[in-house]
Order: C-alpha cells, then sequence, then structure tokens
C-alpha cells in the first residue's frame, strides 16, 4: 500500500517549475523525508532513450498516435522504476511533469484526449499524484524565457500551445482538489511560500 | 479509400518468412504490381529508432505496459507513413510481423491482451491486413534455427514462446478467413506454392 506523497508539477517549460521543485524538495529534507526528484519522459534508463527518440523522431515527424504511445511508454517504465517503489517505501516522489502533460498537449493540443485517457488511464490508475502545481504564464513569455539553445523540442504553433492550456483549465476544472494553480508571474519567494503552505495542508493537515 | 492489398507474415523466427516474404514480392511484381516489403518493429526512420530501444531497454529491461506501448507506436507511425499511403495508392504491401504478434506476446506473453488490443485497436481498426501466413513450427526447432549472433532479443523462457505460440492459435480461431496457417516443416517450394496460392485466390479470386 502506497505510503509516500506523489507530487507532480505542470505548466509551460520557462515558467519556473525546476527552481520551485528544488526548493520543496529542501523543505521535505528538513522535514525528515527521503526525496526524489524525476521528470517525464525520461526518469528511467528506457525512459531517457524514449525522451531522446521523442525529441529527435527524424525526417517525417510523429505520428499523434506514435508521440501519445511514446510518453505513455515512458510513463508506464517511470511507474514501476520509479514512483511506485518509492512511494511504496515512504519517501517523496516529486515529478516535473507527468499524466496532465499528456492531457494538455497530446490529448488537447493534438486532438486525441479520448485516446490519451483510454491508454493512460491503465497504467496510472493506483498512482496519480496526491497533489499537482500548475504553473500558469502566458505563453508568450514562457517562450521569451526558454533560451533558443535550451528549446527541446521543435516550437509548435501558437495555437497548439493555447489549445494545451486549455487543457490545463479542464484539468483544473476536474480534478479541484488535487490540483493547486500558481500563476508564475508572482516573484520566486511567493510562489515558494505558496507551494510549501499547500503540500504541508495537503500532507500534515497544516 | 484502401485499394492496395495488405499482407503480413507471422510466427516465430527461424521458421522461414524472411525467404517467402521474398517469393512472395516476385510473384506480385510480376503481376504488375508495386510491392513494399516493411517490418515491425520498424518499417519508418522512427519506428527503426524505437526498435533499437525494445532490443537494448537497458539494465532494467521493461515493464510489460511499456512494451506493449513502444511497439504500438512504432505501428502507429508504421501506419502512417508506409501502410496507408501505399494501400491508397493501390500498391501491395507486405510486412514481416504486424499486430498479431503483439497480441501473441505481449498480449499472451506477458498476460496482457486486454491492454494490447485496448491500446491497438484504435490505430489499427482502418488497416488490418487482407491476409495473414502463419508459420507454424515448434518453438525448440525455431529456436535452433536462428544463430545466436542473429538473435535480436534476449531469449525467453520456454514457457513465455508456448504461450505466445497459444496467442497465435487464438487468432487462427478469432480470424479464420484472414489467417492462413502454413507448416512451415515443409519444403521451402511447397510453402512457396501454398502462399502464392492462398494470396491470388484471395486477391484475384482464382
Amino acid at each position: 500500500m502506497k505510503k509516500g506523497y506523489f507530487i507532480t508539477f505542470e505548466g509551460p517549460d520557462g515558467a519556473g517549475k525546476t527552481t520551485q521543485i528544488d526548493l520543496l524538495s529542501d523543505y521535505f529534507k528538513s522535514q525528515g523525508y527521503d526525496v526524489v526528484l524525476t521528470r517525464e519522459p525520461g526518469g528511467t534508463e528506457l525512459g531517457e532513450k524514449i525522451r531522446q527518440v521523442i525529441f529527435e523522431p527524424g525526417k517525417q515527424g510523429m505520428a499523434p498516435e506514435a508521440e501519445v504511445l511514446l510518453y505513455a511508454a515512458s510513463r508506464a517504465q517511470h511507474i514501476k522504476e520509479v514512483i511506485a517503489p518509492n512511494l511504496l517505501a515512504g519517501n517523496v516522489v516529486i515529478s516535473d511533469r507527468f499524466i496532465d502533460s499528456s492531457i494538455a498537449y497530446q490529448g488537447f493540443g493534438r486532438g486525441m484526449l479520448d485516446y490519451v485517457e483510454l491508454v493512460n488511464n491503465y497504467i496510472t490508475k493506483d498512482f496519480m499524484p496526491d497533489l499537482t502545481f500548475l504553473f500558469k504564464l502566458d505563453p508568450q513569455i514562457a517562450k521569451e524565457r526558454v533560451s533558443f539553445k535550451k528549446q527541446k523540442i521543435k516550437p509548435e504553433s501558437k495555437e497548439f500551445y493555447e489549445t494545451a492550456m486549455k487543457g490545463y483549465e479542464y484539468l483544473e476544472k476536474k480534478y479541484p482538489d488535487r490540483i493547486c494553480s500558481i500563476d508564475a508571474s508572482m516573484a520566486i519567494d511567493e510562489i515558494t511560500y505558496r507551494i510549501i503552505k499547500a503540500a504541508s495542508q495537503k500532507m500534515f493537515g497544516c
């Protein structure tokens, strides 16, 4: 039976997730927890190989269905090898992106919500996050914050990102108890304060 | 609308599929067809990258769900990039393995039939083979025919292969009109005769 806590961070690249993940990790360590930081796609040896395929798919790109399936394959391995054993051991697992990214980017962005849910529900059903911080930031500002060199995937159209953000709004409504939205334009320490407050309330009830 | 013919070859490695694929291809060419030979996993640039991940997954191996999803991702790309456009153009597509391999090896071998069907039905529904040649051979004999060097994946247990063969028997019963079973212990030219006869009957009605 799951004893640990599973926290995910979602939202566009460039919204400041990494900084806050490190600060939240420090907080849990100060409370005596073993903390595992991980990410998707990736997080395992197999997952990092899949990540490389996703980011360098070749000249013909990826069929939308192949994209859905590769992200899900990375996730299945991630759950089995990292998330499940650490949660069973009572540790805190913090993942940079998880299922909600697939709902937003492949489900809404690629218009394949039914297939994304069908494929993923089977693998995530026993390992949904206890808490998800959704960083909200104007896609244009997020884009400007991510330097060209750091950009991992071929940039998509403005419309694609806007549709993906609608996916996050859908998730906010669907999981109001799990998803905690963060205005990523706030000062860093203000965001940290809110995140630690929400995490400690959820986990320790105060 | 699909105008071409889609033929797949199934059964254990070492059963002689490759030889017969080449001979059937020659036959169709002699009938004036453009023939595309392809394979799974693989068949596209992305698919070959996925094939490499499947055959070299890393130290921890693959979660069964990840295995199902990687084969399906390769298949989704294969359908979009190779199978669909060639069938629409009226060509003959011959694939060394397709959906039935997933049913047999991941569905039966890994005990994940429901998930394999759920994940794959969505991508294969409009592109099921017109005809499938299922090569049947004692797994032990097939194994002996495949040299150590050529063995692509870490060998599985005897029980795994036996269960996978039960998957092929399930498919023979489920799709009697599509699946044509071949006793792979017969002489090569006898097999070729039967395959060409079955293919021409199916396609030309004689």
